[in-house]
Formats: structure tokens, sequence, C-alpha cells
């Protein structure tokens, strides 16, 4: 294959994207230089956090350039290589982006995998990859549960939000979820130990507040944030003394035009509680660590993840858009190759 | 006197307090039972707090009953005592009420107090009371400034306010207030040593993001925030990585109708960051040590304090509107007696 088709951002979206705000195009494959590599990406991880990276905003990492394919997490094999360390058939995981060929360097943020010692490849987006180690050092270093302590997860059906809950039940905690719809909800008490689920759907704060506090009669001690709006709202108003709240994401205010941010802030004077951001990019030199004991828990079976793999690059934005409408269930994957 | 004076809330304020949402009555001046002493009170403290109280939500204390006198923390002598440890002419201070009498115990809040070791004894409810203890153990124990760091303190020029940039002062930070008006603002560097001020007034949100950012050219690595709202907002567009937000009070909204709280709390994931509630009764049992640093630094000029001091119960109602209106200067205190 010689063609490199590549999935850009043509202009920054307003509100919810639309498919016009991309462009699928077929460019040559891609020459490399010395020191760089040339991966054939196979799967691409689609997160909540790119749509953020689409935004000219001052964040965490510049935006993604207009005309430039989006920024993704992938994992594919090395088909040419001038770099040490890195040599053809190798497989890598690392920050790139939805396109059949990445080009990137030594010493950067590509790290090799070894697909022998997991189920599934894939499962370097899920599990050990930055979906896993945002649940594992997001709960466990951030929010510091202690056995017998309430969790509520929201966003609890997504990708970091059903493996927090597990983690946390691991850690002898109570865990509630929130998440959109029945078979959702279902799923968080079925299949990933959830105590109690909460379905937003048709809730209004009042309505959320008074959910949690009959799933947390004992009020909340650790909130694990993805969600943001009146369901953190809510979750503010049922915590307790001391309690923490990890702030990971906040998808019910990307598509929105203005940020939204949380209006019950005056809980946390009240419950000398606290709000703290956190960012798996802050670990990375702990992947290490948190994949070793995530393998140890998915090994004994008290770890479940699953992952919802839509096929084919052209297949991009519907998959992506998945993740705000909710109808994937699991860790969303593009498979390009 | 065998009249008592009394403040009373007659009915919840909807949004700002209005004169007739209280009632000064006269009643007999009370009795006290075993274990029981009688204060005369001389002074009242009026804090933006108070008004959290006067609303039927669930909060670190109950809220003052409808017919009750409005709780405030006063100082005063006792008068008569059948209390141990409590004996005439003793001067106390404590959590009371906006009246001529209060009935107190021992083993309840209530403290001596020795107005002999202070310039005025009204220092005990502004730079070693409530006030000034919520600045040190606030500032230095919830937002851990360190030298060389810049701290934006909103609300600057209120009772708390200046105190905590006089702390970070000290503690070799630089040291930005936001307050209301140019008079304010001169005062904030003139007489407390902050390094800039900047006036709040006729700024939007785009404003104050500009001038916060010009006078931390280094960002900002502390907030102590009194204020909420645009400010708050402000101020989170601006922090550095791994910044603290110690939350203090959003006396902002304290008269709004809904909580208003903070849009921009997508920021805290950006920088890493955190937003603290605290509340300086958490300290309590601490007094005596941030009192005698306190004490120690306002002896060698480097903490001033500035007392307003509305005189005659007849006028609390206009003293405590002080605090929203802005046109006290320094630490708002209602003289009883």
């Amino acid at each position: 294959m010689t063609d490199n088709r590549r999935f850009l951002l043509r202009r920054r979206p307003q509100g919810e994207p639309v498919a016009q705000d991309f462009e699928l195009v077929t460019e040559p494959k891609p020459s490399i230089a010395d020191g760089q590599f040339l991966i054939r990406n196979h799967y691409a991880s689609l997160d909540p956090a790119m749509r953020g990276w689409m935004d000219d905003a001052d964040s965490y990492m510049p935006p993604i350039p207009l005309g430039a394919p989006v920024r993704a997490s992938t994992i594919g094999v090395v088909e040419e290589s001038r770099a040490e360390g890195f040599v053809p058939g190798q497989w890598v995981m690392g920050l790139h982006a939805i396109e059949d060929y990445s080009v990137s360097a030594a010493g950067g943020f590509t790290q090799p995998i070894d697909p022998a010692i997991v189920p599934s490849v894939t499962n370097y987006l899920s599990l050990f990859g930055a979906v896993g180690m945002t649940a594992y050092f997001g709960l466990l270093e951030v929010c510091e549960p202690k056995a017998g302590e309430t969790v509520l997860v929201s966003g609890a059906a997504g990708a970091v939000g059903s493996i927090v809950g597990q983690l946390a039940k691991i850690q002898g905690c109570r865990v509630v979820g929130i998440a959109g719809g029945a078979e959702k909800c279902a799923r968080l008490v079925d299949r990933y130990g959830f105590d109690a689920a909460i379905d937003y759907r048709g809730k209004d704060e009042a309505a959320l507040v008074a959910a949690i506090a009959k799933e947390a009669p004992n009020g909340v001690d650790v909130i694990f944030e993805n969600v943001g709006g009146i369901v953190l709202d809510a979750g503010l108003m049922n915590l307790n003394m001391h309690a923490r709240v990890g702030l990971c994401g906040l998808i019910s205010e990307y598509n929105s035009p203005e940020p939204v941010g949380a209006r019950n802030l005056w809980r946390l004077i009240v419950k000398r509680a606290s709000i703290r951001g956190l960012l798996v990019a802050d670990y990375v030199a702990r992947f290490g660590e948190g994949a070793a004991k995530m393998g140890e828990w998915a090994a004994q079976g008290r770890i479940v993840v699953d992952e919802h793999i839509d096929d084919g690059i052209e297949h991009a934005f519907d998959a992506f858009m998945r993740l705000f409408s909710g109808t994937n269930q699991g860790k969303m994957i593009l498979r390009i190759a």
C-alpha cells in the first residue's frame, strides 16, 4: 500500500462537531528521515478529550492545527525505521493521529508494546492504555478512596468510569454509578459490580440529588467526575466532610459554546471538600506500575473491560460522535487496518 | 439596665436582605440557670457568612431560627455567672447573637479574653478572631504558598483579604489583590503592601482575565477566594500548574437566588489544580498558635488591621449591608454598648 488515508480537521467545531468539520483525504505514504520511524496504524483510540484538542484554547497541549489529521492515541506496527530501538514488525503505541501511517521518532511518547502478553492488542488502548491508567492513578492517587467509603462515578458506563467503579470495589468501597439509560445501568451492576446505578436521563438536578442520596445513604466521600453540569452539581449536594472530587472530564460541556462548570461550589466550604483536576499524562513514567496491577486484577477476573470497535477509517466521524450520543458500549476504538 | 434589645431574624431574606427581614425588639434581661453565665455584649462581628446562616440550607451549622436573634461572634463582659471558670467582670468572646445580653454556658465556644494584651479589645473580632485565624490557617495551611509564588486575593480590601495579602507578603510571595474602586485599590498597595491591585468594577470577565495576566506575569499559584462569580472565573484562567485555590467565601452570590459557582472548572484539569473549601471552625483548637504568630507580626509592624466600627444596635441592618455594598473600610464591627 502506498496511500495514506488521513482524517483531517478542516475547521474548528462550533458546539457539536458536524461531518463537514472533517475531511478524509488520501495522500502519499510519508517518507522518514534519520531518527524517525514509520508506523502502520491498526487501531485509534477515540476519547472525549479529543473534542477539546479541536478547539483553539490554551490547554495542556496545543490545539490540533487546521488541516492536520485528528490527534489520537494509536497502536500499530513499525513498517520502516531509521531510529534506534524501533525495528520493522515491532508493535508500538503512542499519541499519533487518525491516519494509515504516522511518522514518529525515538525519544518521543511512542512506546513498544507486546501483544503476546495481553488478551487482545487493543487492550493497550483500554485497560493498559491512557484509559486504564486514568482510572488507576486518578482514583487511587487523586481521590484516595478508603475501605468503607462511598464512591460516586459519573459517566460510569464509559471507558474510564467502568474501570474506576471496579477499582473502587477492589478498594472495599460502596460504589454508585451514574449513566444514561436502563441498559447501561443494568450493565454497571451486572457486569462491572457496582452496588447501585442511577439513570440520569429524565432527571433534573433535584431528582438527581435525591437519587444519589438514596443510593449513598451515608453520603459521598469520593466523586470521580467525567460529566459535569447538573450531574456534578447533584453530586456536590451529597458530599461528606473532607470529600475528594477527582475531576477527570466534563463531557457534558465539551460541545457547549460556553463552559458550564459547577454551580454548587459553596458545598466545598460547607464540607471542607476539594475538587482536583487530573490528567493521565502526569503518570506516564509510572504506567508500568499501573499496568502490572491492572494485569494482575484482570487475570484474577476482578476487572473486566469492554471495547466497542468500529471498523474503517471512513467511519471515523460517526464512531467519534458515539462518545457524545452514548451509543457505544465500552471503550471506543476505531479499527484502521 | 434591665432591658435586652435583640436584633431578630423575622423572615428569610429572598436575595438581598431588606430591613423588613429583621426586627429590633426589647425583651427583659434573661436570667441564667446553673452552669450558665450572662454576657453583656459590647461588640458584634458582622461577617458575610452570616448571610448564609439566614437561609434555610443544609450548611455547616443550623440556620438561624426565625424569631431568634441574628447569630454573630461577639465580645463582652460576664455580668452574672453560675458557671465555673467564668466570673463577673471577665471579658469573653464567642458565637452569640446581636443583642445586649447573651446567655452562654461553660464547655461551649465562649472563651475568656484578655483586653490588656491587645491594642484594642475589638482586635479579638479582627486580627485575633475568626477573621485573622481564617486568613492565617486558610492561607498557610490550605493554600501552602511558597516564597516566589504569586498569590491572588479576591475581596482583598475586606477583613480577611487584607490580612491574607499581608501574610502572603511575609511568606515572600508576589501578591495581587482584587477590590472594588480606586480608593480600596490604593489602600491595598499603600497600606497593606500588596504588589498590585485590580479594580474589578466596570470589568467583564475578559477584562479581568487580562488585568490579572498583566499583574501576575508568571501566572497565579494560589488564589485566596472570597468572591466567586467572574472574579473566580478570571482567576482560574490564569492558574499555573498545580495551583491551589483556597475557597473561603463566595460573597458575590450570597444574595443571588441561585448559586453561581465557577464556569471555568475545566482549567483545573488543564493545570492539575485544586479548589479546596476552608472553614475557620476546623482550627479552633489551634487559635492560640495562630494568634501568637499574628501578635508577633503585628508587634513588628508587619501586619496592620483596620476596623470599621458602626455604633448602636439600632444600626445593625445598615452596618451589615455595608459588607455587600462595600462601603466599609476594614473589619465590620457593630458597637452594642
